[in-house]
């Protein structure tokens, strides 16, 4: 990656470490190096508030250039740091809720005289506004992400099952680019690659905040598709995430085994209003909660409150950031007064569970620009009659 | 689950926590949920030493049964087990190398008179050997995982890059039933599936301390296949994980397109000389580190020592224990002085790189018996020539 935009990245970072009287940062987890290198390497790099940012790297073991230098473990960073003149911190930030416990306190014993603090959620603030090339990279994933949607029709026969389908569906995210890794923060959510709920299992309950869940095909990993075999009269919401750049994309589509009930039309119907509406009122200075109570109103108006973001479990969100990771900063939730900045890309979700039935609305991503919203992920959003 | 295995599981446990004076455990990652409670959920289990286990649950919202109980937050802990009347933890342990440093940090508030200990070791050390119903798994397992496998040369044709063919591979596996999440010990690696190396690409350092890494196709995720077109001459390994019922079963196999060079039949052939050496010795009481020796000695003599485990970047190990994730105890390594016990599942990986060529060698997956080994991972272990 060009120097000039991890400068950027980095600065972002930095200005945000000057206002909370930080003056470096020890960045060492994937998505964080991503983020600030580049890439993912094993190894630290060191970021000074007023000082060029220096990578000390285990492996791999042919990575070189100004300011690389390799290390074997911890313990010799702060030698490393006296060794090559780098300014040593008074206090100094570690990734805090993404680090192990066990690490975090090696780490800090390698700095015995330095205040330590958590710069997890200082690093995902300057991650949720992004940068022009990673809208840019959002952009094309959205479109490669489209055209992999747009050959499901043709991987679809009658009588597959929900398994069978999504793996043809996941192929198809692959072959259009998909690095297929699933990156969430924190350490509780796992999914692989994404969805296929069909029918009554979108009705299921997930151990996480998913607005749709599916019980899973085994309970060592309880989401998504079970089995179901894809039947007349039923819907079905293909949700896979997008990484095809390291970014992920997030896009759902409805598709119907024939024809639906006139209610599942009018309930999706009532998503793409709501996204509709909620698209119409974004913009720089909107408040989160103001989204999703916008959304709330169109839903109850519809008749479709107890139905929205699932049905006895609910997801109490209709959108959230995205970026390196599926769930970023913002969230539009109740309760959240953070203001939309130009910049932030966030994926927006308004569904609907019907029982015997199956899953109806939309996802797609979007980038709040000056003064208003730019979608990512152009692609049809009827329910696709199979 | 059955409630005997998961009582088995947790007495593992329970007889390590009495060696060490510890009479609770919190547990609440994914893979020790799966280990003691036989699924995931978003909750934490709570172990008592002389006390059935309780769970309390966060998601999803329709667990019930003897013993199980819902929670908000963790701070609810310890009002539920006194109103519960569970015995209360002098020396309580937490998942310390798994659990993100703030959560660590907030849990441990929750119990504030008592003596928090690190129970990660502990655990891995009592999944490390396995049950029969586990073992049992990794059978079945491995029936699938060779069924995957003895199909890829229908889906190879001329002309595909290693991605094409590792997507095509990717697809046979799922559709065998492989869940797909590759569980990995500890923040750092990352891989998805698996992973397809052709030619030189196996030769390129990775991020992690893999016997053979590859570039990748993107920085985000630099392992495994890079877009190398599939050439005569050359070989190919196919390393994916299994994950069939939950357990990272571990195999690869080597391809060739056309005829290779003699050397590398030698070369090939030499690790199959190591595996069949190291079956022969391995049982339980064997010293790790001897089991690494014996392979060291086996390519020394050989002549391939240069090009064994990596070239350039070496793996540090010959073979790793295997079960929930891919990398469990015990490790077959230098100066490990871990002795093999009845029950004991891993993999054992000696592989030959020759530039030019391409990654040789063999991966299985075996357990340890009451007086030697099985293997776990049966299908044809010559170069397939397509």
């Amino acid at each position: 990656m060009l120097l000039p935009e991890l400068k950027q990245r980095r600065d972002k970072i930095r200005v945000l470490m000057a206002q909370q009287g930080i003056d470096a940062a020890l960045i060492t987890c994937n998505v964080n190096l991503i983020y600030t290198y580049g890439r993912v390497v094993s190894g630290y790099l060191y970021l000074p508030l007023n000082a060029p940012a220096h990578l000390f790297v285990k492996r791999p073991n042919n990575i070189e250039g100004e300011h690389i230098h390799p290390i074997g473990k911890p313990e010799q960073l702060l030698d490393l740091l006296k060794e090559f003149q780098l300014p040593l911190p008074s206090t100094l930030m570690l990734e805090g809720d993404e680090l192990p416990y066990t690490e975090y306190i090696r780490l800090a014993a390698c700095f015995p005289d330095v205040s330590l603090v958590n710069g997890t959620p200082l690093i995902r603030q300057a991650r949720s506004t992004k940068t022009p090339l990673e809208i840019e990279l959002f952009r094309r994933s959205g479109i490669a992400h489209a055209k992999a949607y747009e050959q499901i029709p043709a991987v679809y026969s009658p009588g597959m099952t929900d398994r069978q389908l999504s793996i043809e569906i996941e192929r198809l995210m692959r072959l259009e680019g998909c690095l297929g890794i699933f990156r969430i923060f924190g350490r509780s959510m796992e999914i692989f690659m994404g969805s296929l709920l069909a029918g009554d299992n979108a009705v299921a309950p997930s151990p996480y905040d998913f607005a749709l869940g599916g019980e899973g095909a085994d309970p060592s990993i309880p989401v998504g598709a079970n089995g179901t075999v894809l039947e007349t009269g039923q819907s079905f919401m293909v949700d896979m995430g997008g990484n095809f750049y390291g970014y992920m994309g997030d896009m759902s589509r409805v598709f119907s085994i024939g024809k639906l009930s006139e209610k599942a039309y009018a309930a999706h119907q009532t998503c793409l209003e709501v996204q509709d509406e909620i698209a119409e009122k974004t913009k720089p200075g909107v408040v989160c909660e103001e989204l999703y109570n916008t959304a709330l109103n169109v839903v109850t108006k519809a008749g479709f409150v107890d139905y929205f973001m699932g049905v006895g479990q609910k997801a109490k969100f209709i959108g959230h950031g995205i970026g390196l990771e599926i769930n970023e900063m913002p969230v539009l939730a109740p309760r959240m007064k953070q203001e939309l900045e130009p910049g932030m890309v966030f994926a927006l979700e308004p569904k609907i569970v019907l029982p015997g039935v199956g899953p109806l609305g939309v996802e797609n991503s979007w980038v709040v620009t000056a003064d208003g919203v730019e979608k990512l992920t152009i692609c049809k959003e009827e329910i696709i009659e199979l």
